[in-house]
């Protein structure tokens, strides 16, 4: 690639970013660290002000309206479908809807025409007649060519619950755009790489070559589309941003073609306010503009994020508790020279908290390290006592498997920014399989056989090494199908729902992560340590089925820093991640897992019956790895000591641990941060967690 | 697959196809042998007089209109997209067209809008906006998914037309459903069978098998489809047929889905005449029909095979010579067991040719053996003298690759009806191969670098051994760059224009071959031995390009049954065939070779320069293994043994020599049905000839 330097980054200091797409060596060689503290921020301009009231106006006619204010039904959304739609177009300095008018939701009937129209329905519209006989008739959708390959046994275990969440019927979400690229190299330069990469695919055309070759054909066309975007606006984003105005615009226009093209289950942003924080740097400097005018401009580009709405069921706001889009913008962390990546723009940021109000998107994540300086440290904690919105993440350990350019997609998923990408696989529920071991593959709640008709345990009281033994069986049966259902899901939304202009801003080699992820941790942890440790009794139903179970005794109960319990958790990790790393992963991705479910654990237990620990049929689940609710007696430090004991290499898509701690216990006491990854009450009360 | 005895087939002798989809078994077991003469067979009804009638008006009408009488330009052709049409239902005793009138073009843009919209223009129709909108923004066509891989070196071939007739304008064809299946087991039997073959697709799901499951899913509703097309028509053809006319007409539906969904290039009907012969034969047994009613059925059968039509562009009609649909039946052949298939039914389907007048379409072949009966050779003979339009393929020499259920693709490729199918290749210019090599890769016509920037020859006289060492550089990249073009080809077919209602008469493991083909055998087999055994000086353009030839003495040609000359075609064959052997070929098929060009051959050698043979730029290369026109001058017989010689394991997709003798020659002297399938005279003069 030829890049000669153009108009707009001319006074940046040159290096590697020049002839190569490399927003990393840009920031690294440009951005302004800053360790002061946050008495410089500038307070709401008067038309931020009036905008963002227009928008809680909005907001609050939507829930009066029960949920949506106005829906697209005969528009498909694509890059280029709307006219050029404003909040109040006298007031806004950074511009871009996902439809011509503010929370009106698009039509997206790619990922499935019935999702489209449940959507619809649900709020009292109907997809126009002539959309649903082109996407029937002649073209087909994502959930059409997954059902189309579901065995009987794949849909039986999404029906009785054992997998869930499974992104068949709503787009995988979980990639991120580098969206940073478009304001640094305009569209242009990045055609004429993507151009270059094309022509680098010949040879033996095998199947996977020619169809990263048509992904990159694709590419280069939702790119040019990102342009006719620009020109709907009026701008012209095929040269490089030219001003901190100009960036931070630009950078807009490609994440809001993405999010007109997919309705991700996380649309997460990256990690750009280090990013922009150059450009406005250098306008300070030069004293184009002022310090209020930075922090409208950021403020207005957040409130752009707050919009960002899709067309959801009811059935995927209640497993998700609301409809979130994961809008999670990545903010500081540490370099890779060992200097802090915060700006004036990582203050800038989280202030919008104060001067918009707080709210659940974007999801602003601190990549927290024990190096970053003081004064961020303090002024992020006051954000978070103040306004419960910020969710931490630990930039230490996550810092060394994927450097100081990753960014989280959703509320755990690391990934490095445009080079890595990830396969989202929503969750198996390991409780419901250790009822199916000790049943026999019968679903308790269904009363029908789901998993194999392997032996059942007849005896009344359980035997540990014969739980243990049928429990393995039946894991490793749960991991095939789990990956194999997945991977039917990524060949279909490859093929019918490919995300062209997110991977338009990803290196023409990605590495792919197939990340699963399990549900019930605790509540098989504590159940496998009551059978262990005091005596279970079984319940049996008239036909021998096991319903319910009697604990006599005590037993030690994970989330007590007790090993004899927090070791079955550890190598019930380790051995289903050994078990998913079996099978065979769609394109060579590699497995990881994650153990996060924040509120869809609420649901995922409604389906489990009763399970061996004493949970009640119906009773949540712990969150993600958290110990079951009211258990932990041994205080908050020996509830995350067990945690922390979870091996991160067979759980690295992440680990949540949901956390309430008294406010002032924060930035005092820094011990929680050591080896997990806290959510740290992110927002979870306004539904905003998976 | 449980197949209890359904009403309509009761009479019929058991076996294996009454537990498997097994037509085969089903013919062997009740197929009438007919040793007599022609004497029974009957004239045509008036019924058939009038439709005909009203058909041949329309083929004038046609061609005055300049081609077509009509055309759809809304409708987008599927299954079930028309309301039923007739020519004259009073009259019609099997119904079904491709459109709601007779010679209505459909309209088919699932292989390219573009294509589409230029053969509706090409007769001053409009493709409607709405329709060019969906195959633009929603639905991607197989062109555009070709194109979007192509590479330049591709498109640059393709351009200098030393790779021809790629299928990636048009639909590949050369797959011929089993028809007959609908016939016998009717619809639900064989959606019971297809769903059984998608259960059986589980386990590790890699790309290949979700492939596969999704094309069976497709298949499943292709089914449906035909079904509904039935009824459109008022017939229930989810039964099995219960007497002739609904074998002939439930046969005719299967066909007719295909024809709605596809154009391509060979829609041929398979071997069919045999097996309706059980049908016929039983009615006329329980004195149902007479031989009048008979014929009458075969009559509208074949008229029906005659309306078929498909839009095509001035383009295709210039290589192929007309728009030739290639509906080709093959007739009679041995079984493995020895007994002729001969039943009345195949004379009766040649005499269509009596009792509606010659045509190109149905291309009917004879599947020619010398064990055939006397008079069936008789009667075939008789025919062809006085309509030359039955075609003759060596059956002696197929049987043994391919059993005794086989028919013919297009002209010369053979496959096992329901078990093997054909990935379509169109052919390789080795006569500007050999330019190519000479010039160092400039195409001599475009005077442009095509091939790779090989060292050229630079003496004035051409040194066989130089010559043959840069050939061969040349075709090795010929034969890479040939297959990985057809493998782009063949992935996007699959993906964008499946052919979702033949492949559900198949088997659910086929044998795919992939076809390739060469064109210019004889140029370059002559153009060798000139440079070897005469003396050949090039003539070069100012810029050093050899742009003529002059041969110094007289030189072996091919086709005079010279060893000399013929070897070097042998050799050619083995080498090139071996050359592409090397390559991946797409879903691993099996690669094959043709040498069957009959009438492209004209617009290949428009594009070829000057040989070292020579011949002049622009004179057409010999049609498939035929020798130059006019240097066979050894005599018919030399010439045959030259052709004869072609290896056929190299070129097991077929070898033709399109060969005219003088009508008495016929039924005495067989000779020419030795060792090579011959085309004789088979309505090429009719532009049906590829």
């Amino acid at each position: 690639m030829d890049m000669l330097l153009e108009t707009g980054t001319e006074d940046f200091v040159g290096g590697k970013w020049q002839n190569e797409i490399n927003v990393r060596d840009f920031i690294q060689r440009n951005y302004t660290l800053y360790e002061g503290d946050s008495s410089f921020l500038a307070p709401p301009t008067e038309a931020t002000k009036k905008l963002w009231k227009k928008c809680t106006d909005l907001f609050k006619k939507e829930r009066e309206n029960g949920g949506v204010v106005d829906m697209d039904t005969k528009i498909v959304s694509t890059i280029t479908s709307h006219k050029a739609g404003y909040i109040d177009k006298s007031l806004e300095k950074i511009v871009g809807l996902q439809t011509d008018k503010p929370l009106k939701r698009s039509l997206q009937p790619f990922g499935g025409i019935r999702m489209a129209q449940t959507a619809c329905q649900s709020y009292g519209y109907k997809v126009d007649d002539e959309i649903t006989e082109i996407f029937t008739k002649y073209r087909k959708t994502h959930n059409q060519g997954v059902f189309d390959v579901y065995t009987p046994e794949m849909r039986k275990a999404r029906h009785a619950a054992i997998l869930t969440g499974l992104p068949d019927a709503y787009g995988r979400g979980r990639i991120i755009g580098d969206y940073r690229r478009i304001a640094l190299y305009g569209i242009d330069k990045l055609i004429e790489d993507k151009i270059e990469q094309h022509a680098s695919i010949e040879g033996e055309m095998t199947a996977e070559k020619i169809q990263l070759k048509e992904e990159l054909a694709e590419q280069i066309k939702a790119l040019n589309e990102m342009a006719e975007l620009g020109e709907i606006y009026g701008f012209n984003i095929r040269k490089p941003a030219r001003n901190a105005r100009e960036a931070i615009q630009w950078l807009y226009f490609g994440y809001l073609s993405a999010v007109k093209e997919q309705n991700g289950a996380a649309m997460s942003i990256g990690r750009t306010s280090t990013f922009l924080d150059i450009y406005i740097e250098r306008d300070l400097k030069k004293g184009l503009i002022t310090e209020s005018e930075a922090q409208e401009l950021i403020d207005h580009f957040i409130m752009k994020l707050r919009l960002v709405k899709f067309a959801r069921t009811p059935e995927y706001n209640s497993l998700f508790s609301g409809d979130p889009t994961w809008v999670t913008e990545s903010i500081a962390g540490v370099g890779m020279d060992g200097r802090p990546l915060v700006t004036k723009n990582s203050f800038r940021y989280l202030h919008t908290l104060e001067n918009l109000g707080t709210a659940p998107e974007p999801n602003l994540t601190v990549l927290w390290s024990t190096r970053l300086p003081k004064n961020f440290k303090q002024y992020a904690a006051h954000i978070s006592i103040k306004t419960s919105s910020i969710q931490y993440e630990n930039d230490d350990l996550m810092r060394v498997v994927h450097g100081d350019d990753y960014a989280i997609a959703c509320c755990v998923s690391s990934m490095v920014i445009g080079k890595e990408m990830q396969f989202f696989g929503a969750r198996a529920n390991l409780a419901k399989c250790l009822l199916y071991a000790i049943n026999g593959g019968v679903d308790e709640r269904l009363k029908e056989q789901v998993g194999p008709k392997y032996r059942p345990i007849t005896s009344e009281y359980l035997n540990y090494e014969e739980v243990i033994e049928k429990y393995e069986d039946m894991m490793e049966w749960l991991a095939g199908l789990y990956v194999n259902t997945l991977n039917c899901i990524h060949y279909m939304h490859d093929k019918y729902c490919y995300e062209r202009s997110q991977m338009a801003l990803h290196d023409r080699d990605v590495k792919r992560y197939f990340a699963t992820g399990i549900a019930g941790l605790s509540v098989v942890a504590d159940s496998l340590s009551a059978i262990k440790y005091a005596k279970v009794k079984t319940i049996r139903d008239e036909n021998g089925l096991v319903i319910d179970y009697e604990v006599e005794g005590e037993y030690p109960k994970y989330g007590n820093n007790d090993d004899r319990a927090d070791k079955i958790a550890v190598e019930l990790v380790h051995k289903f991640m050994n078990m998913i790393r079996k099978h065979h992963t769609y394109r060579n991705s590699i497995p990881t897992m994650s153990i996060l479910t924040i509120t869809s654990n609420v649901v995922y237990g409604k389906k489990t019956g009763n399970t061996p620990d004493g949970r009640k049929a119906g009773v949540p689940l712990a969150p993600g790895a958290n110990p079951m609710h009211g258990r932990d007696t041994k205080g908050a430090v020996a509830s995350l000591a067990s945690v922390a004991k979870l091996p991160f290499n067979d759980a690295q898509d992440g680990i949540s641990n949901t956390f309430s701690i008294i406010p002032n216990a924060l930035g005092k006491d820094e011990v929680f941060m050591g080896d997990i990854m806290v959510n740290f009450d992110c927002g979870c009360s306004e539904g905003n967690c998976q």
